[in-house]
């Protein structure tokens, strides 16, 4: 059933790459990590979440943080970090700025 | 009047620096770049608008470029540009992510 994959994936776009430098929308409907998996990345990643709420966890951290409209956070290389939550009931947007620490 | 010059002035909030990176957010409410200015940058700059209107202007296209939420465009080192308008009723918001090209 593709169309049905296709429907709970998140959807990535790229927005800009440059040397050095990569600019992504994401957008969530629902979506979270799998289960027990980790982001740990070489670059640093400056997050803002521009719609929808989510719930992102460090592994460095007990609490996942609440994030909102217009909140965002720098996310240093090799920490740890999941999505442990999207609103299901609306569309999460988010612009990550991957960059070479 | 400093406070009604305050109020007659964009906003500027630098939410990330790094080597060769500086991300901004710029609320304009109204304003526009001085007559016969142009902005002339040793950096890249990519923005987005977040919220409201504006009307941004290369200095090598004969009309502006009217940018509504969502809206992104990459500006290249030295390409000349300004703001000729942003919506006087609402508050514009712009996310400027500047980096070294």
């Amino acid at each position: 059933m593709a169309a049905e994959i296709e429907q709970n994936s998140e959807q990535f776009s790229e927005l800009l790459a440059r040397p050095g430098l990569r600019i992504e929308r994401i957008i969530s409907t629902g979506q979270c990590s799998p289960p027990d998996f980790w982001y740990d990345q070489d670059e640093g990643e400056w997050v803002v979440l521009l719609q929808g709420e989510a719930q992102l966890r460090f592994a460095d951290e007990a609490k996942a943080r609440h994030l909102r409209a217009g909140d965002h956070l720098d996310i240093a290389p090799h920490r740890r970090h999941r999505v442990d939550w999207t609103a299901p009931d609306q569309t999460t947007i988010w612009l990550a700025i991957f960059y070479r620490a």
